[in-house]
């Protein structure tokens, strides 16, 4: 077997044991929460009397240049630093001399990767918030616009009942909001500031942790250092909420690939959001949604390896837990890149309202408002009600004909027959009316308009019910944001 | 290739197929939600005029009887039902007739099965509560009698700094108790009641959602009826949640297999909590805790599970979504049998002191704590003591003893000898003091229990600060029960 | 909090703990392969003299017997005895006295239980083989009957080229035949018996594991016992295999749904695999297929479970391998189900071939062809026959026809307008050629059957093709049988 | 809340879309397999006559020296491009003009990037052969020297039975020999060319695909044009092929980690392996082994990830599946450098003979050969056996010793005492034999070098099998290099 790799790794064993253990080059994505987190523990230092006023005021000095330099692409990352940490700590070092030799003490790196972790995490939770809600918001704009557009409402992937598009939208929203919920929730649970927590066991120093806390947006101190120090539950937090961020994408995505084949018809993307074929001209492939559709897989994928790498170790900080950050890095750009690409799409989706319309008339999507009439006309029990419309619906098809396309006075017919032979069979039937059934009601019954108005219950698909969904998730909304 | 599986499926498809669609054999599980459900929708029926009194009377009578006979295993379950809802529902209409058949107005499976699954992860979710609660208090009972108990604190499973066994045990109370928290959370986010979406679209009735959610221990009637059949979400947050307990779990099970290895000896599970060998006679093996440790992975397998077959669904309901339920409740039978193990086997835990306190004299625990003296007593920056501190080491290292059991007159000298080379290396170091570093003060700095009491930041391992953990856990125990 | 399970698990720590520990419930589901495994350790024991003739054929008769009373549902399963291995051979003891406690001797319980569930996944590995192959030389037969029914060949859900059906089905039978390759060399790779390996160390009995492996039907003897009775890459590699079967199911089962959906109307289902629904009369649910397409879930989520539990145990064997059982007995449960079940409703489905054929109407299918015939007749290269066919494309949309249906006449005058620019554009185009641009040619170019026919390279979809195709899997389905 | 990424993203959309769809940026790993593969689909055209043997030529001569400016950094990627193969594919043409042009014909991006991927796949499951030869090479040697150094052999993580070291590094071998087989049958499963079989349908060109097939390495074209764009099997194979790498890896850094805790020391990583603490100065910690054992979780989660991504997919391509290669990409790089960092620190693996030793006097591990001795020379029921052998465990429990401490002359009497009892117990007991009971045979049994060189059986743990265990793999590493 060739050694195909022998000139990537060669013998210098000590370069190739640098990239396997550094963390620098995806842990500098960090470097603003150490530079935070830096600047609130040097105050906190000052004012424990661990530091003069003049080193502080180096220190802080001195942060603030590196921070212009990394904002300005003029600092120079050494994979020799091994991680972010000691990166910003040696160039500060370099920069003014011992008080940067000062600043680690009361912390060790467990504490500080923890805490630039967390704030990350923490930051990135409420722009993913912000990106879900610019989703929903536009959906709701669509869907306000849709609460009479008639499509076939679907289970099994068949024809159900008749409701409207925007309705559909509104379901969507709702599980958007959930996914807000979640990450409000995480947010709630990360409330805890690690820093102080040094290496596992606290510190002599009596830092002032609460105050430390709230100065870097935290609502208290962590409760025990040690469990500070080697819990990632924030990260899979995040990796979790965000899987199933990337699940709900994947079945709007699934139904927008559905919609806008040949044969179902009922969107079109706009042509900046589809590609062509290299060799078939004439092709318009939703490529934005199948990748959409495809990024669930990173989603849960992230989440089961960091899982995975934190089953069954032991206390306190191990190295294992390095590998924490690439993934939630990879699903919280997926998620950005995702929502902002999925929301976008949408604006300039076209919708087909002809053919939602005409699929409408097909699978008799009455069926159940005919049940329903049976039930509530004639007071006949819903599964015999359930049991007769069957037998109408075999009879549209022996016409090839949708159940609402049928001439009502025959309808009635077949039901009176159908009614009758109840009543005789069953004894208790007695509360069983006739008078409901008749071709004018009929008429109303089979009406896909008048079936959509009709389900008018809370969370039902009536138009004026769609309109109340759309203000109360508006109203939400205006209130979280 | 011999057919082995011709005898076990045969030529009956119909059967195969039975088996196959049925989800009876495992929702009869949701017998008691079910019957819950189906009670309260009756009220509400004959709330609106849908139910005379006596239909509603005999449909309470009737599922009453039915509990009965479950709960006494008097009930036949018959495949041919395909599932709890049927089989439920048939059995009423048998008993009492036409009033059973009205019992499915307004409903449908696929609303009736999110309720019964809702309200069972409801139910489990607080059970999980009360059972975690319990671990948490057992543990807290058990370090409040080791906040003296030195034992070597470690990273990177090397000795790092002495702590007490009951800090240990508080770090594993904090990970427990945002478990708690993310349980209820998951609650909050499912306070939302599903029945009477119907199939996908509502209902005509006008049903009081409102009053029916309440009366089923929700806050509120679900907003969407599609979203409501279609989504999965509370399921899939319980079984996040338990992958996180089990987690946590296989993380305490790693170290309380350790400590009962011959090598560390640190604790000893009681009898009851070990087994022996088939074919070594001394052996007795830490069982509970392995299979405690390896259920972890049914865990993350059934979270995986259940977002794999989520994944690209579109909507609203689809028989997909069947395989949402035996993941579940095999998961929250593993994490109440876990949680009921574990406690009692932490009960009875036989803890060795000895062997702690022999492994702290390991490691040169107290580096550290020299370094902080060298830091606060002699001014010298955090980065330079840390270097100071290795020299002390390694010539502890040369004297093949731990840096505990230095003479402190031998470690003065060393130390004098370094920090005069400092001073002399550096213009700056004017600050540096020497006053301190007597033989008397470094026997204090070398003391193990010394060492410990020193961390007494908030969140450190001092007793006094571990009392107050103990103290605010309880306290939060006492306030969520 | 309540205790809602405080009924459930009571004070007896010591029932609970049986429960939890004891292996009973799943494994024995090895009882064929533990007796097996007896029988040929009894034989190998009197082989080398550790059994007289008398006690060894006292043990096999004792074994018979117990294997006819689980036959027969007479045998009493404890769970006080833990596991199969205990309940039979303590069964055993009781039957024959002391012979049966000599079985015991050179084995232990862990090389007997790696033994007894390499067995299991051996046999069910050639069952699933069998199926597979029902499945494909199922799919073949209906394959051969529309090697002409043309239907949309689609990339990205978007029409893409015409192609017959039965082509379709042998891509789908390709998959399959990795299927069983896979498992062939999973089969392959567990030919090493792991009996004899007792506990970690082999045994000073110098057994025959040659022959003993033999005799069990594996090619050889395990190399080194201490993996022999760690390693579970056996039942990892099944639980792969599978879920990789189970991937193609999804795939297989998605296109059937969406093909049975009236937007596409491809298939329908009889109805023996259709259900319907409780509140839609009308319905026809594609619930087989479904279920099919949400099994994948619980398969990968097996396959995780147990690279979960595997990870980072030491050696040898540590009790949390007691969890590799289950998630095997599922996911070998849900595969034969599963083929079985797909197997039965393809011979059941209806092919409309109608609307498969109005399909390809729909979407200029034969644009390629024209892209094609640019190239080959006209020597115009590739990628400018592909932008020229665009433009013919667009002309038909213009019309609101298809490609296929656009006069060819109509479209020489396109094409050769735009032919001639490209020659006037380009100075080295000398090469092109307009002599084949007839109307004539045109009208073949364009016809949907020979767009189909032409495509007869290797792997294409021309009838010839596909019937060798066939052919070629129908001779290596009869190698392997 | 904050849009915090609003000048990340800003307005630009397209660019936005640009940088979602876009492969390119990781998908250039592929550049060589692109070259290679049109190389050589160029020479099939020229021979079937779509090409002039100039432009033959100059296709060759461009992509030669393409290849020339990738290797030296001098190619410019622009994302516009999209994907490697539009990206060589436009600069060809920007170099040779037409000719550039006309490699397109007879294949389709859906063909190209499956071949691509394939070679890729392909060509790092050898080298990924290779690092794991040289792996087990490095662990023979060593094994071969440590075939006398005792150990004590753990099941459960408690000793157990004498073992060597080298035989326990036998067993890691005998794992990453499967490893190695898993790929080798990976490669066997994937050694059908795709290239010809275009968009989904094959071509009419009659390509020459079984040549071009062996041209690039594989054995034969494909079977089925649309099943060979559509399937990932071989990158799924590759990810669960590494899966299993790393979690055997994971067990093995387990064993390290622990090995090299105070409490075990059994051995020592070399500096170069270890690395310290920023705040503790005397810590060495074991971090690359820590990181070996936490990259399981990307191996798990890049497998998880694609088998997601996969699910239920329509055929033929989908763009969901350009999501198959980062985490492939992944995966590979992560075996890559985790088996060669792991054979080098294994190489300066310190092992620490003494404290191996020391232990085996713990935990009485020659229990099972008194009881072998029992059953061989007094001819004891194992189970018997067994029993008495409890008792003398716990005999020398009271004492305080290891039972190999015991006087043999008071264990003696212990023993005959036992036995008399059992053949008064039992009557059929006669062949019980006493005369082998002797003090001197005794300390034979007790001696635990003498314990571990009397299992001598095939895969035992004696010195002069595991020589032969070594000798094997040796052979078969030769054969397969």
């Amino acid at each position: 077997m060739a050694k195909l790799w022998a000139g990537r790794f060669g013998n210098d064993t000590s370069v190739l044991l640098d990239e396997f253990n550094a963390s620098l080059p995806f842990d500098k994505n960090l470097w603003e929460e150490d530079i935070q987190g830096s600047c609130e523990h040097a105050k906190m230092l000052y004012s424990i009397g661990l530091l003069e006023i003049q080193e502080l005021d180096s220190i802080l000095k001195g942060l603030a240049e590196i921070r212009e330099e990394i904002e300005h692409n003029k600092f120079l990352f050494n994979i020799k630093d091994e991680d972010i940490h000691m990166a910003i700590e040696s160039a500060l070092s370099q920069k003014i001399g011992n008080a940067g030799k000062r600043l680690h003490t009361a912390r060790s790196r467990n504490d500080q990767v923890a805490l630039d972790f967390k704030l990350y995490c923490r930051k990135h939770n409420i722009a993913l918030q912000s990106l879900l809600s610019e989703l929903i918001a536009t959906l709701l704009h669509i869907a306000k616009e849709h609460t009479h557009t008639l499509m076939p409402g679907m289970t099994h992937l068949q024809h159900a009942q008749p409701i409207s598009f925007g309705y559909h939208l509104v379901a969507w929203c709702v599980a958007l909001k959930r996914d807000i919920e979640r990450l409000q929730a995480s947010y709630h649970r990360s409330n805890d500031c690690p820093l102080g927590s040094a290496a596992l066991a606290g510190t002599p120093y009596g830092n002032e942790r609460e105050n430390l806390a709230k100065s870097l947006g935290f609502t208290h101190a962590s409760l025990n250092a040690m469990d500070s120090v080697s819990q990632r539950d924030f990260a899979l937090d995040i990796l979790y909420d965000i899987a199933m961020v990337m699940l709900h994408i994947s079945r709007i995505a699934e139904e927008l690939i559905m919609w806008s084949s040949y044969e179902f018809g009922f969107v079109s993307f706009s042509d900046g959001f589809s590609t062509g074929s290299s060799i078939m001209p004439q092709k318009k492939n939703p490529d934005v949604a199948e990748l959409l559709r495809g990024k669930s897989g990173r989603a849960y994928g992230n989440l089961m390896a960091l899982l995975t790498t934190m089953k069954a170790l032991p206390l306190a900080y191990n190295k294992d837990m390095q590998e924490d950050k690439e993934g939630v890095f990879d699903s919280i750009q997926t998620a950005y890149i995702s929502l902002k690409i999925l929301t976008q799409s949408l604006k300039e989706l076209q919708i087909n309202k002809e053919n939602m319309l005409k699929m409408c008339q097909k699978g008799h999507l009455v069926a159940t408002d005919l049940a329903d009439f049976l039930v509530q006309e004639c007071n006949i029990p819903f599964r015999q009600a359930h049991h007769i419309t069957g037998i109408c619906v075999r009879y549209a098809e022996t016409q090839s004909k949708d159940l609402s396309k049928i001439n009502p006075n025959d309808l009635e017919l077949i039901l009176q027959q159908e009614i009758i032979k109840l009543k005789q069979d069953s004894t208790q039937e007695q509360s069983i009316r006739l008078d409901n059934l008749t071709g004018e009601n009929l008429t109303q019954v089979l009406d896909l308009e008048n079936s959509m108005q009709k389900r008018n219950s809370l969370g039902g698909c009536a138009s004026a019910e769609v309109k109340r969904q759309i203000h109360v998730l508006e109203q939400w909304l205006h209130k979280i944001s």
